[in-house]
Order: C-alpha cells, then sequence, then structure tokens
C-alpha cells in the first residue's frame, strides 16, 4: 500500500542570489508524467550548493530556489508512463536531474553534455526537502541493503571521482597518481582506484596525511610541501621509473597541473574533475607531443556511471566518513564550509 | 643477382653544428647483423634536416652528420640475422631508424616512445647520401609499383598527420577540423582525412587557399584572417552546429589552439601535431572539464601506422606534389628553406 | 500552421495471424505524452513485415497488426513532453519503435538489447498507414533534402548492414569481406565500406554480379560457385595474402559462416547478421583460439547509428535502388516476396 | 663478474616421437648475436610438453627435442647486439621464444600471431636443461623478488588466463563466470579475475570444491553435476539476473560452450581458451544475433601481457600450488599427467 503523501513538507529555501536559506514549510510538488516523487531521507552538502545559493557561477540558477544534488530516498509516488522504477524503490537523485535522451549525447551514454539537461538543485528544486520531484529515468536505483546515509555523497562525490578515473585509460594492474588524494574526493577516488585494480601514488601536502592515503590502499605517498622536485619524486616511486599511467587532478590548479604533465608517463593520460573559477590548463607543446600526452577534462558521471559508483558501494569496498545533522542546521553547514571548517562530508537529515 | 656495392659514394655531409653541408664523396657504410643497406633514390628534404644541421633543438646531435629521414630506396645488402626483408625489396627510411624492440613502448606498438630510439640524420647517419644503413625492422616496405620520388615526403610528413587523425579518435562519418590546412602537412592531412571517410573543415588564412582545400576534399573552407568570431563560425558550418568532432593542428600556437579548445565539439579531441620552440597549450579548466575535451599530442607514427600510410597512397588516393631536384644541390634547398621561400615539398635525387 | 488530422485514414492491416492484409480504412491513432503522430509518406517492405504477418518467429505478434518498419514521413503531432522533435520535421519511424531508456543497454547507448523495446510494426502498429504513432525519443531525424521514397529502406536495411560494419572493428584502409555482396543488404553494404573507407572483397554466386560489385565499390570479386577452395582464393585477393580482417554474412548459413571462419585473418572478426531460422555457428576450436579470431553476431542499430547511417545516404555516397508502388498493392508485393520474385527493393507510397 | 659457464649440463631430451625422455648431459648451447643464454633454476611441467614428446598435434616438432616452456632463471651470457637485459637479470622463457618482430602481428603486440614464431621446447630446445637460449627480445624480466620456483608456472598458464580476461573486455566491477574454475587454469584465473577488479562466478563440478573457489575470490559457485538448469542457474547468481558479462572458457568442449552462449549476458563476451583436438564451437544464430553476443578464441599472452601478469604476482596478488622435484624426475611427472594423477603444478628444479 501506498504511503500518504503530505500536501506540505519542510525544506530549505534560498529566497533570493546570496542566500541565507530558510527553513520553512513549502507544498509538496507533483510530478508529471515521466516523473517520480522521492520522499527524501538524507542528503548531502557539497560546496556546488554553496556556489548555487550564492550565484557564483555564470550558469543562471533558478530562485527561489531548494538546493541540493547528493539527495537518497524512497519513491513515493509515479506518473502514467513510468515503469522503470516501483513505489517503495530506493532511489539516488543526482546533481543531472534529467536530459533529452534524444540528443547525440544523450544517445551515447553522455547525458550530462546534453544541451538541455536539468540540473537538481540548481535549475530545478533539489534536494533539500522532504519531497523531491524527478525524472525517472535519470535516479539511480540504491539496493535495499544500502545506508541511505552513507549513499548520499557517493551520488555525487563518488560517482565523479569514479568517472574520472574511467575517463583515465588506466586499466587494472596499471599505477595512477591522485593529487590532492587525502581530501573528501581524493579519499573516495584512492578506494574507487583500488578496487578497479589499479595502483596508486597519493600526492598530498604534509606527513600527517601519509598515514591516511596508506590505509585507503595508496602504495606510496609524495608530500608535495616536502618535496624539492616534485616531478623527479613522483616518477621514482612509479614501478619502473617511467611515472604513472595517469594522474587524477581532484582540485586543478595551474602548478599541480603542469607537474602532472611533466610526471605523467609518455602516452599517459593526465585527468581532471575539479571546477576552479578562472583557472587554466597550461603544458609545453613540445613535451605533450613527443611524450604523446593525452589532458583531459572529466564532469560528473552518466546514468550508468552511477549504478557501477553505486555497486561498488554496496559491495562494502568504499567507506564514507560523513556527519549527518538535522535538516534545519544546513545554515550552519553552509557557514561552516565559507569558513574552511569542513574537513569530512556532512550529510543533513529529513525531518520524520 | 646482387648488384655491385662500391666502397665509396657521394653523401651531403654537416662537418659541424651550424652546417653548411658538403657534398662529397665518403666510404659507403656496412650493415650489422640486425641491419640492411639501402641505395637511397630519392629522399625528401625537411625542416627538421635543417634544425638537425644548425643543431636548434636541445637534443644531442650527431657530427658530423649525414641528415636526411625520408629516404626511398632499394636494399643491397644485408646483415646474418635479417630475414624480414629481400635484397631488391623497396623499402623507406624514416626518421625512426631503430628502436630497443623490447621495453613498453616497444612492445605495443609505440615504438617512436622508446628511450633507446636512433634517429635518421639525426643520431645516425641519414638519407642524404647514396647508401644508407638502417634497422631492418624499421624500414617501410614500400610496394614496386609505387614512385619513390613521390613516395620520400610520405616517409615523414604522411606518416605523421595520418597518425595525428588515427589519434584524433574521429570515425568514418565525423568531422575534422585542420588548421594550417592548405600547407604541406595540411594538404597531406585533408586527403588522408577524406580517404578515411571523415568530413573536413579547413582552417587557413586568405582567399586564394579556398579553391585548394576544396580540390582536396574540404567540404567547408573558414578563413581566421576574415573571421571576426572563428569559434562561432567554425562550429556554424559543422553539420549540426555543435562543432568538429576532432581538430587537428598542424602548426601549434597557442592562439590557434585556445581557438580549437573553443569549437571542438563537446567530448570531443584537439590533437597537436606540430613542433614549435617554447610553445604552450592554454585551456580554461571549467569548459574543458564540462564540455570533456581531451587535448593530445601526437609524435611521429610508429612502423604500422607507416605501413597504412604508404598503403594509401599505393592505392592512388594521395597526390603529394614534389619538386625534384640533385642531391647536390641540397645546400640550395636549405638556403631557400630558412627564407622561407619554400611553398611545396623539396626531393632531392641521388645521382646514378 | 499545423495540418489538419483526419479522424479515419488508409492503412493495411493483418487481422489475424498468416494473412492476407486488408485495405481499409481505420481510425487515427492518437500520440500518448512522449509520443509524435507521423503523417507517412512511404514505407519500405521488408521480409520480416512478412514473418511478421505469417507469425513465422516464436516472439508473439500483435493482432490485428499495421505492418511495416521502414517509414519516413512529417510530424503532424506530438504530446505534451515532446520537445526534441517539432511539426513539420522529416522523421524515419524504425523497426525499434521504443524503448525503456533507462536499463544498462538504454544507458548505453545499446536499446535494441532492451527487454522492454517495443517493436513498429510487431507488437505496435507500424508504417503501413497513412498516420503512425511512434516514441519521439526514438524516430529518426531525416534532413528536409533528402527523398523520404529512397530513405525509407535505408531505415531498416541501411542502418542493419552500417552497424555490421561498425562491429566488425575493421579501421579505414583494412578490408572486409562481404558475403551475399551483390543482394540487397550486401549492396548497401559494400558502398557503407567504401564511405568508410574500407576496401571491399565481395563475395558472391555467378559472374554475371561481378560487374554490379566493381560499380557498389568493391575491389574484388570472388565467385563462390567457381571456386574450388574458397578459403584461398579469398586470401589470395586480400592485399597481403592474410585474408580480410573482417567478414560481413548478410545471410548466414553454416556453410559461409565455416569457411568465413577459416579465411578471416588472424585477430580477424566475423559477424553474422542475418536472422535465419534454427541456424548454427560453428568453428574449430583450435583454430579459432591460435589465431585469436572473433565471431560476433549484430542485431539492428541504435538511434544513433540510424543518424550516422542516414548521414552517410544524405552526402549522396549511398544509392539504393527502389521500386515504388501505392500502398493498396501490398499484398502483391508479399506475393512476388513468398515467391522469391523480388530482385531490388519495394516501397510502398501512401494515399495522398 | 660473470659467471664461469661450463660446456656441458644436464638437460631431459626427447630422442624422437613418442618419447620417453633422457635424462643425460648435452653440450651448452651458445647464444646468437640476439641470444641470451639463461641459467635455468626451475621449469614449469605443462601439459603441452607431453604433447610435444608425443607428437599428438599436426605441428611439426623438433627432434630430438629439449622439451619446457615454463622456465626461470638467470642470465649468464648474452650475444653482441643485446643491450635490453643485463648479464644476472632473472628472466622468464615463455612459449614464444622469438618471433621475426616486424610483421603486422608483431608491429601492433600481437606477435603469438606471427608466422616465424619460433617456439620453446617445440621447434627449438626448451627449458628442461641447465641452460637455455632464449631471443633476448622475448624473456620476460623477473623481479628479482620474486621466488623463481613459483613463478615458473605462472609464464606459461598464469600469462594464458590473464591473457583471457583481458580479452573478454570485462572491465572492473563487472561479472565473469570461469568454466573449469577449479583446475590448474581456473584457480589463477579466479585470482587474477580478482585482482582485475572483476566479481567471479565459479563453474565447475561437485560440491567439494565450493569452498575453494570461494578462497581464490569467488561469489558464487554453480555446480555443473547438480544443475538442472545450468542457463538458468548462472543467470540467477549474476547480480542483476541478465548473465555475467563474460565467461571464460579454460577447457573448451561443445556442451559448456553452448551453455556459455545461453547465460552471457546480452552484448557480452564468451572467450575460449582451451586447445581441445577436433573440438568445434556451437551457437544459435538467432540469439547470438539478437543479443550481440561475441565468441572470441585467446591464445597466449604478449610480450607485454607477460610482464603485467608477472607484475600482480610480484604483489603477492597470486598464489600458485607447485610440487618441486629434481630435473631427473621429470619422465616420473610425465608418467603421473598420462595417467590423470597430476592435481596441482609441478615445477622441475635443474641440478646445483
Amino acid at each position: 500500500m501506498a504511503p500518504a503523501i503530505p500536501s506540505v513538507q519542510w525544506a530549505q529555501v534560498s529566497p533570493k542570489l546570496g542566500g541565507p536559506v530558510e527553513y520553512k514549510q513549502i507544498p509538496v510538488p507533483k510530478p508529471g508524467p515521466d516523473e517520480i516523487l522521492v520522499n527524501i531521507k538524507y542528503s548531502g552538502v557539497c560546496h556546488t550548493d554553496l556556489h548555487a545559493m550564492k550565484g557564483d557561477w555564470p550558469l543562471p540558477v533558478k530562485m527561489p530556489l531548494v538546493g541540493g544534488h547528493e539527495g537518497a530516498g524512497i519513491v513515493v509516488s509515479r506518473g502514467t508512463l513510468v515503469d522503470t522504477v516501483a513505489l517503495g524503490d530506493h532511489v539516488g537523485v543526482k546533481w543531472l536531474n534529467g536530459s533529452c535522451l534524444a540528443c547525440d549525447f544523450c544517445e551515447t551514454g553522455d547525458e550530462p553534455l546534453c544541451a538541455k539537461a536539468i540540473l537538481s538543485g540548481y535549475t530545478v528544486d533539489g534536494t533539500f526537502q522532504q519531497y523531491c520531484v524527478a525524472k525517472a529515468a535519470h535516479v539511480s536505483p540504491i539496493p535495499k541493503n544500502v545506508s541511505l546515509d552513507e549513499i548520499a555523497p557517493v551520488l555525487c562525490a563518488g560517482i565523479t571521482v569514479y568517472k574520472g578515473l574511467k575517463e583515465s585509460g588506466a586499466k587494472p594492474g596499471q599505477v595512477v597518481a591522485i593529487v590532492g588524494a587525502a581530501g573528501g574526493l581524493g579519499s573516495l577516488a584512492m578506494q574507487y582506484a583500488s578496487a578497479m585494480g589499479l595502483r596508486v601514488i597519493a600526492i598530498d601536502g604534509g606527513d600527517e596525511k601519509r598515514e591516511w592515503c596508506k590505509q585507503l590502499g595508496a602504495e606510496h605517498y609524495v608530500d608535495f610541501t616536502a618535496s624539492k622536485d616534485l616531478v623527479a619524486d613522483v616518477k621514482a616511486v612509479s614501478p619502473d621509473g617511467l611515472g604513472p599511467h595517469a594522474v587524477l587532478l581532484v582540485a586543478v590548479s595551474e602548478l599541480p597541473f603542469q607537474q602532472a604533465a611533466g610526471y605523467v608517463r609518455s602516452r599517459g593520460t593526465v585527468v581532471a574533475i575539479g571546477l576552479p573559477a578562472n583557472a587554466y590548463l597550461r603544458a609545453p607543446v613540445f613535451d605533450t607531443v613527443v611524450r604523446m600526452i593525452s589532458i583531459k577534462g572529466s564532469y560528473v558521471g552518466s546514468r550508468h556511471d552511477g549504478k557501477e559508483a553505486i555497486d561498488f558501494f554496496s559491495r562494502g569496498l568504499i567507506k564514507v566518513p560523513i556527519k549527518v545533522v538535522p535538516l534545519a542546521e544546513l545554515g550552519n553547514v553552509f557557514t561552516l564550509m565559507e569558513e574552511g571548517k569542513i574537513a569530512g562530508r556532512y550529510v543533513v537529515k529529513m525531518p520524520e
């Protein structure tokens, strides 16, 4: 029997660009023919949510806005056309809420590049509410043995690093260097890399991160604050001294990028996945050509990447350290985030 | 019956860094156990030959040096281990004269990246002589129906652009933009692209090159000297307005490179094949990431790429406009080259 | 201004398994929210249509049925959710009328493998009527410069052989043998192969087909009725005597299949695209293993394959010999088909 | 300082087709310019060695013959051209002793398909002797931390199953079924698959093998002797019920092959790696086509595959249960093999 759906719900709403969020009751939305209504249980909080509220990016943002794009919950209602998810299914609502499903990109599994993509918590209301509408074809199925709080950050951060690793072209047994390894994205990346049979060189700053990286599967740790020649030091710890087959830059800026182009193996690939404002990739032509290096940008994962990333998690191969707080406290989380005081990943819990 | 091999021969020799070349008689070399002796009939003249003589590049160059790395000729002698070419075979001697055949790169068809690669007319004597030694495993077989004068420039320029097109990942029916299309490399690239089933957008400067590009198979020509918004103009002539699937930059410099990153289709690839000194690739991180663009360097082709490039030529699909002069005139060709007065491709003919 | 849509229309209807078809007036259907109504102008007639009417296949068929799955027409109405096609657009209705768009296969561009696929003229009414309903996400866009009569057979036969060539993995410059080259599918396959930069060895029976195959781009023709050792003869006409890189079997039966496994190059691929009842592929293990041969089945193309196949056609690279008759004569076409009297491809024209 | 090389040595020699082997002293061979002399320490014993001695295969075998092709030892001498291995290096001598290094296959990393390949212990003397000649470009480097006895069987059995897994196309997180999982090849295959991030369904006969397969990483075990519907049972244990993405058949025969074609996922790949005499692959055309299944043969690995397979072993990810006996006892090992009494892998130790 389907659960009763209330007509109003609690949500965190940004009334206008710049914020702050207001915790209040709003109507429960209704799904269209190709949509579902998801009773969100938990939602991760991502820097992108802060950027959206602030209007930091050139891309226009809906206002007033319910943010959030890492929502895990239960299907409680579905449109007339929907037959690919059932009431009671556990699903994730991701950054990519929907896409046209018929353009070149959507047809070939690259729907994040769809020109008509709609974005949760950005161009449509997201997951900082108890009941969220999502396109049925785009939600991520979540196995029922999976905790809905822990899976929340996987729906954005996990999928993104997993996608980046796939894009790197590194194959089982090959070596990937992860720059910014000890951070939130990097910590997930090390675990996914290990689960994919890759060998990891962790690069980060400070000796206290060494142990953390080793615990998450890194074979080697290179401390860029202590290195006098990072290019030489990274090559030195690669198995044959020729450098890692791929480099994953989880926080792209110019110097680390140029270093990566220096130590990546000939024929190797440097994958950039961060989105710093106004940053540029820069590499010498001569070296890039004679060493046949590839430099690639990797955005969020596709629906299929999402399923795969969740599958790795559901098999217990990925641990996500989270801190759960009530939805009502989202404003405080944003404050901590602005102050740079967040180490792990915050997840907000919806009221019962 | 094997031809008689003389003990001395005519050659063009650079006695020291800076040149000039001297036309004189020198001993005919002898091949080692894994080498052959090739009676060169024709050799193309490439800018790299001038750079080698001048010592323009950081890579150490043999001196005194017989330059040249686009030589076509006939096998007249072979070492005791050689059984993959026969006396009388027509072969090409390329830039890559030899490699270790046992490193990671050699084992996987990427021998141009071998750390022990030896280079014709650079680290060993090359093809500006009547008799040239080459590693048997590296010469390019040339079918006997192919003219040895016309094939000469294919052995470097042709293989290089063909390799670049393969590296672009563009598939038959997809669109590749070629920047510098009307030049020597570009003209070959347009023909190879067409023969590979690709659709070509030619980009070059000046209206007088339009017709030339159309003749060589370009569907569209964009004149960068006349364009007010090159990114918009290239996209506009791509079939669906989303830009070409790949871009081949045959003469990389910073502005054209940045433009290419702007008009290449999302998920597309920009391939750089030129080797300008001190130039840099530069691209905005945000756009590269959210559009998932790849930027790749492509160096010279492998042995297998070479066979394939020659096969396209031997089927009459590639025309190479050449000007043939005697070997004795190489110095004049270098002078014209330095003065920027060479339009097509010079080929030197060895004395009978 | 949208055209007036009548309430009744002419159609060819199979009232029950076994046929025959009845030409009569039936109501014009209405599209659902994710569907469009297409005013069909022309529809190709395929053997599959005959199989559907007869109920030859194990897969259950809708009855009564309007058959047809190669329909070309104009969009005259669309559901509320549809924004990827516009009224007035020219579109093709293919065998795959719709799919779930959210399973593993749909997510990765393999929607023909979707377990919920619906099939035009088989599980839903098809294109032997003036107004046909189709899922908006699945119709093939047709450029307005393309003749709707000639494109009709491309929508099934053309896409299928194009897909088979893609699946073969053969790359520009490589050689593909096409078995049954002079037939309807084979004739299209030779043209697509040439347009993709592939070299073609045509295999068929009888000397009179030689010239036809040469006209459509084959480099060599091997007459299996005249050959005493087909494996040797096919290898002999491949450029280096090692056999073609791929084989496309457009009409699979056991002997031609086993021969193909014999003459395909080591590391090569044999692609089967026909659907003969009760036939088996059979190949010796030893030879398949030590020569590392791949054997693949290829079904109909995806939506994206369809766009690409149409693009080759729209550029004038593919000629389709058709015979156009009024829709009213479909029964006669089926009779000729049953009698094996059809050489080219019949296309039925809808009444004005 | 280089060790002294004796002029005579102990070897096991087959004097004529049919055997038996004779344990006796023979001269130590001398390497040619491109060869090395390896002081073999241990050699695995493979069924192929028995086939060679018996002359079971159509391929002509050298007689008298020193068999063996899984030899691990130390480089003690090298030809004048050799600079890719050094005296004192640990290396493995594999089935593929040498190849032309210049044909299409050798150029592209497929040297096992070279028409001029020479085979250790088959067309040239192999590793059942203290000093074995090998082509320098083909030996497998062995890290000095690796035990030479345990690595021996990896040089043939390990590389072969690793290659088969690569050929399957299965990617990290995907599922591979291994048929004959508990046997010698299968046991290695399960470990390699796990190390590559693949999920394993083990298929074998009898309940007592279940635990062994689970220990080596299998998620599921299907007992074909207990199953009433193997196709259904294998699908049932695949994560989504659609079947494994790939199937590795380590002992191909007709029934298991046909079953594999039934339970492999649509778009999946069945890889055959065994070499049973006179066996055939057989699959229904209809199902192969509409499910787009690939069937592939996989032979021994390339040099690069070999390096990778050894690397997995050297990191402790692969365990090989071996039984070591003196070289003098090889005849007894062959007797046990003929009687079908060998469970694990025998390795012969050379006299000091």
